[in-house]
C-alpha cells in the first residue's frame, strides 16, 4: 500500500471534518458519511480488547491482590513482550523491537506515520489499566481497522515504549526515540535497589549502548496520540468521558539532605540538639504549603522517600533525606518554585543549625499538545456524542517526548476514584470502550 | 575470709565517715586516716586501666575511625567477655558467667555483697567508654584494694551486664538479675534486623530460655554503684568533675503509625491527598514542642526512626512509621506527657484525614538512687577533694533494674562535647582517673 492508496471514504470523511473543524460545527453528521458504506459504523470491540486487558494483566501479577509489577527488562515484562508481538501479528500488523526496546506494529507502508502507544511496565504493585490500555487500545484500533478492510492515506502504528515509569530511568524509551538520550549516562542509570540498567536489558537481551540507534527521523512521523486513564479525579467528578490532554506538566526531583549532629537521646538538652528530621519536618510542610499558595493553583509537590539516619531509637538522627517532588504546566512558574524551595531548605536549615544540600535527580520541562491532535480527539469524541474537557496531564508521559518530534497528543477516560498506580486502579468497561472508540476516530482523523 | 575478717583500718574509716555523713561535716580529714598505715593513700592505676580500656576497645572495631561495634552475643563481644574473665582472674577475683551472660568476678565472700559494673556492649559505631569504663574502673578498684592487701567487711563484685544497648532487648542481663525477665517474652525477642535472641545466644553458647533463672536472691546483696560517662553535656559546662546521680529517667517508646492513602503524586489535587508522611512530620514538630514546654523542663523526645512506605517518588506515602521516644525523671509528668502526645496524634490524624495506632515497643519506670549510695558518693568525692554536683540521669542504665533489688546509685565523670554513642565518644584521663578513685572509696565506704 502506497501513500496514495486510501479509501476514499476515509479521505472524504477526514476532509469534511477537517472542514467542519475549520467551521467549528460539531461533527456527529460526519460519521453518518460513514454508514451508508457499511453495515454498521466502525467500532472497536469491547469483548475482544477486555480479552486482552486481561491477559496483559497476568504477567507479572502479585499474589493475594498486591497488584502487577512488571517492571521494565524484567522477566514479567521480558513474556508480556513476546505476548504482545504475538497479538500484533495476530492483528496482521508488521512488527519489530528497536534498540531501545520499544516494541512497533505497524499496518501500512510508506508516508509519515500516525502512532499510538504507551507502555507495558507498571510501577511496583501497580494497577491493570496505565500503560497497557494505551498499548492495547491502540493495537485494537488497528486491528478493528485492518478487518474492517479501510485503508489509510498514512500508515498507522502501534508502539509500547520501554520503561515509561522508570525503574531505571523513567521514559526510557521514548526518550530514545525522540534522540534526547545521553550515550554518557547510559553506564550510570540504576534501579534504586542499585541494580544497572545495562546489566538488566543484558539479561533481556540488548545491549543498554546501543539505546541511542532508536533515535528517530522526525520526517517519517506525522502525529502521536495516546490513550490513557487519568490517573486523577477531575473527569469521574465532573462527570466527563474524555478529557483533551493541553499539556504534561514539567517536573523537578531533588533530594534534599539534612544533615546535623548524631547525639545520645536521653542526655542532650532538647535546646543543643542538632536534628536533621525535626528541620526535614518542617521542610517537608512548608516546602508543601508554598506550592499550595505560591503555585498556579494547579502545581503539586510530594515527598516520596524520607530517609533517617542512623535510624537507631536512642540516638538524635544526624542526616535526613527527602526525595522531594513538584509539578507545575507553566515552565516560569515551575522555574520559581523550585528557586523558592531551595532557598526554603536552606532558611530552614539555618533555624536548626544543620547543613542542607539540594542535589537534581531529574527535570522535564512542561509539554504542550499540539492543537492539531487536540481538535481531532475533539472532533473524534464529538462524532460519537461525548462531552470533552480540556486539561493538563500532571503525570509524566511518552507523548511529553514525542511532542519533541511530532505534533503529539492525549486523551484521557475518567479513573475510578482518581486512582493509579495501585492494585485497585480501575475504569469501567463503557469508559474504556468509549475512549478506544475515540482513539479510533482520532487516529482515522489524523491518518485520513 | 569470712564477713568478720576485715582490716579495722578500714572500718575505722568508714565508721569515721558515716559518723561525718550524719553529721554533714566534709571528709577530708577523713581519709587522713588511712595515711598513716599506708605508704600513700589507696589509688587506683590510672596506666593498668587506660591499657585495659584501650585493649577493650579493640574487640569490634570498625576500619576508618567507623567506632566500636560490638552487639552482645556477637564474636567480637564473647572475645571480649574472654579476655575479661582473663584480667579478673589476674586480678585475683573469682569468676563466673550466669544464665543471662552476665559476667562476674568477686573479691572476698560470704555477707551481703557490694557490686559495681557495668556493661561491655556496644551500641553500632560506638564509643571506648560507654560501659566498658564502668566495667574496668570497677574493675581496677576491686585489683587495687586486693593488691593492697586490705579486706573489706562485705565481698565486693565487679559485674558486666549483658545487652544494655538492647540489640536484643536493652538492660537484659540486669532485668534477668532482678527478675523483672519475663520467660515468655524471650522467644519472641529479636534485632531490628529480624535475628532472634535465642538464635544469637546459642551461637555465644547460651540457652535464653535459661535466661530467667539468673534471677538474684536480694538478700545477698548489699549496694550497687555505677560510674559511667555522663553521656550530656551538663558536667562539661559546669566544670565539676563528678555527678552524682539523684535517679535515672523513665521512658516510652512507641511506634506511632499513620496510615492515610497511596494516590499518583502528579495527578492527584493536594487538598485530596492523605499524605501520611505530612501528618507524621505535623506531629513530630508538635510533639517535640509540646513536650519542651509541658514537661518538666528536663524532660526530652526523640523520633530516631522513621519509616514511610510504599517509597516510590510519584508515589503520595500512604504509611509513615516513627519511633518514638520520651523520657523524663517524674513519673507522673512522664505519664501525662505519654497521654498527651496519645490525644495529639490522634487529633493530627484528623486533621489530615488519616488513621493512627500507637504501638508500645518498651517502657521503663523512673529510678530513684539510694540516699546511702549518694551520700557515699558525695563522702568519696569529697575526701579526693572533688566537686560534685547532684543530677539525673538522662539515659537508661542497669542500676535501674538494680534498685528494684538493693540500694543502688551512679557517678558520672564528664563526656567532652556531651558526645556518646559515637566513635568520638571520649573523656580525659584525669577525669577518668577522678572518677575511678572516687568509685575506689566509695566502694570502701559501701564495703567498708
Amino acid at each position: 500500500m502506497t501513500e496514495r492508496q486510501f479509501i476514499p471514504m476515509i479521505r472524504a470523511a477526514r476532509e469534511g471534518c477537517q472542514e467542519r473543524i475549520r467551521g467549528g460545527f460539531p461533527l456527529q453528521e460526519h460519521w453518518s458519511i460513514l454508514r451508508p458504506a457499511m453495515a454498521d459504523p466502525l467500532a472497536i470491540s469491547l469483548p475482544r480488547l477486555r480479552t486482552h486487558l486481561e491477559a496483559l494483566s497476568r504477567f507479572g501479577r502479585n499474589p493475594d491482590g498486591r497488584g502487577i509489577t512488571r517492571s521494565c527488562w524484567s522477566g514479567a515484562h521480558e513474556e508480556a513482550r513476546a505476548w504482545l508481538l504475538g497479538r500484533m501479528k495476530e492483528a496482521g500488523l508488521s512488527t519489530w523491537v528497536d534498540e531501545a526496546g520499544n516494541t512497533f506494529g505497524r499496518l501500512g507502508n510508506g508516508g509519515p506515520s500516525v502512532i499510538t502507544g504507551s507502555h507495558i511496565d507498571t510501577v511496583p504493585n501497580g494497577g491493570p489499566l496505565d500503560g497497557a490500555l494505551g498499548v492495547l487500545a491502540g493495537l485494537e484500533c488497528l486491528q478493528t481497522i485492518h478487518e474492517s478492510g479501510a485503508r489509510t492515506r498514512l500508515p498507522l502504528m502501534v508502539v509500547a515504549w520501554s520503561d515509561e515509569e522508570g525503574r531505571y530511568a523513567g521514559l526510557f524509551g521514548s526518550s530514545a526515540f525522540a534522540g534526547k538520550l545521553d550515550a554518557k549516562q547510559i553506564p550510570r542509570l540504576r534501579a534504586a535497589d542499585g541494580e544497572r540498567l545495562v546489566d538488566a536489558m543484558a539479561r533481556a537481551g540488548f545491549n543498554a549502548y546501543d539505546a541511542p540507534k532508536a533515535r528517530c527521523n522526525p520526517k517519517t512521523l506525522s502525529a502521536y496520540v495516546e490513550l490513557h486513564i487519568e490517573q486523577g479525579p477531575h473527569l469521574e467528578t465532573a462527570k466527563i468521558p474524555i478529557g483533551v490532554v493541553e499539556g504534561i506538566v514539567g517536573n523537578r526531583r531533588n533530594w534534599v539532605t539534612f544533615r546535623g549532629q548524631s547525639d545520645h537521646a536521653g542526655t542532650t538538652p532538647m535546646a543543643w540538639r542538632r536534628d536533621a528530621f525535626m528541620a526535614a519536618a518542617e521542610y517537608a510542610l512548608r516546602a508543601r504549603r508554598l506550592i499550595i499558595t505560591k503555585g498556579s493553583g494547579r502545581s503539586v509537590t510530594n515527598f516520596g522517600r524520607v530517609e533517617v539516619g542512623p535510624g537507631v531509637s536512642n540516638i538524635v538522627p544526624d542526616r535526613c533525606v527527602l526525595l522531594h517532588e513538584m509539578r507545575e504546566l507553566e515552565p516560569r512558574v515551575l522555574a520559581r518554585l523550585e528557586r523558592q524551595c531551595l532557598a526554603l531548605a536552606r532558611s530552614v536549615a539555618k533555624k536548626w543549625r544543620l547543613k542542607v544540600t539540594v542535589d537534581p535527580i531529574s527535570k522535564s520541562q512542561p509539554a504542550r499538545c499540539a492543537p492539531r491532535v487536540m481538535r481531532c480527539v475533539e472532533a473524534a469524541a464529538a462524532g460519537l456524542k461525548l462531552k470533552v474537557k480540556r486539561m493538563p496531564s500532571g503525570a509524566g508521559h511518552d507523548a511529553q517526548n514525542l511532542a519533541l518530534v511530532t505534533d503529539s497528543g492525549m486523551l484521557f477516560i475518567p479513573s475510578q476514584g482518581g486512582r493509579s498506580h495501585r492494585p485497585d486502579e480501575t475504569s469501567d468497561w463503557r469508559a474504556i470502550e468509549r475512549g478506544a472508540n475515540t482513539l479510533l476516530y482520532t487516529l482515522l482523523e489524523l491518518a485520513g
